[in-house]
């Protein structure tokens, strides 16, 4: 039986760009992990494949999804369901690959809780980093600006704490570097490992 | 004031190669972490540099170092002392560089109760992994060879538990790769950055 393979979860607050980061990821010629396509209620727009850019379904059909118990992950956004199938997760897995999804917060801590051995990984928006030298010598006419950026900030900072690593998205080519070098570290993790070593000999 | 650089240890059994994978790591173009030089009671061999191969200093030196409680880990072997200064070390961690340390086992052991945010790599060698094929098919004639290994290997797997990645030593330069994505991917850990983030926002 193949060990089984490890969960990669991309989140990160809206707009910080994880769609972009995760498509610029998959386009790598070393990709060895799978991407778990979400599903999705709202309509296809122009170009978007089912299957490839989600799997489009009724909401009949998701809410017998989530009935079932076959939804890993799901929200609820402007009338719409969000959400990730447990069965290709599960059997992906269950091959020994790894598997990569790209979902919202919300989505990301119900992964959290049902996939403690999962890879979190939170993409943090570049104006994170650059907002101590804007703050630093603006004027007060600009206060307002500061203090909504600040409150967006202080709340994007809360939940990156139930991540495991915060990647900066300055720049979309280091964020995929920087994401291939947390899935290689994390493949070398002795937790994860181990069982490699122990049963090499057990089998003997 | 600098946050403080992270300490990270490449250790592993003896013979492994951890002295060529660390001078393989150095020669790297992009290395952005600091070598801390071991101290040893040993005479130099022919063309080794007092202060890059190691410091060589008189047992009495050694000792008074011990004694004085400036070696961050420290061992004896074959009536000589091997060990890391701690000066230096706290030095270049408190200017912000990370440091990297190749040391013994009992050595990092040390460093593991001292240091507990420290990274520690073990090295692990090949045979390790190809064990079991090499059990596989083999005649009884060679059972005497086959449990000096399989005892040599219980050994190393039991020491690798305390150690967050194990690094294969296949070949030298993938060895060097592995070890260039876990101190990139360990800088990303949100423990590590939180306070980068935070700081941020609290100097407003």
């Amino acid at each position: 039986m193949a060990k089984r393979g490890m969960l990669i979860v991309l989140s990160g607050p809206s707009g910080v760009g994880k769609g972009t980061v995760r498509k610029a990821l998959f386009e790598e010629p070393d990709v060895d992990f799978e991407y778990s396509t979400s599903m999705t209620t709202r309509k296809p727009r122009d170009g978007e494949k089912n299957g490839v850019d989600y799997y489009f379904v009724s909401k009949e059909q998701f809410e017998e999804n989530i009935q079932n118990g076959e939804m890993l992950e799901y929200a609820k956004y402007v009338d719409n369901y969000y959400g990730t199938p447990l069965k290709y997760v599960n059997e992906t897995l269950e091959s020994g690959k790894d598997v990569f999804l790209e979902i919202e917060v919300n989505g990301a801590m119900q992964v959290r809780a049902n996939v403690p051995d999962a890879v979190f990984v939170f993409l943090t928006p570049p104006d994170l980093m650059e907002l101590k030298h804007r703050l630093v010598g603006r004027g007060t006419d600009k206060m307002d600006v500061i203090n909504k950026r600040v409150k967006k900030a202080v709340g994007e900072i809360s939940m990156m704490r139930n991540y495991d690593y915060a990647v900066l998205n300055d720049k979309v080519p280091l964020a995929v570097d920087r994401i291939k070098s947390i899935i290689k570290s994390e493949r070398l993790k002795v937790a994860r490992v181990m069982p490699d070593y122990e049963s090499m000999l057990g089998d003997k």
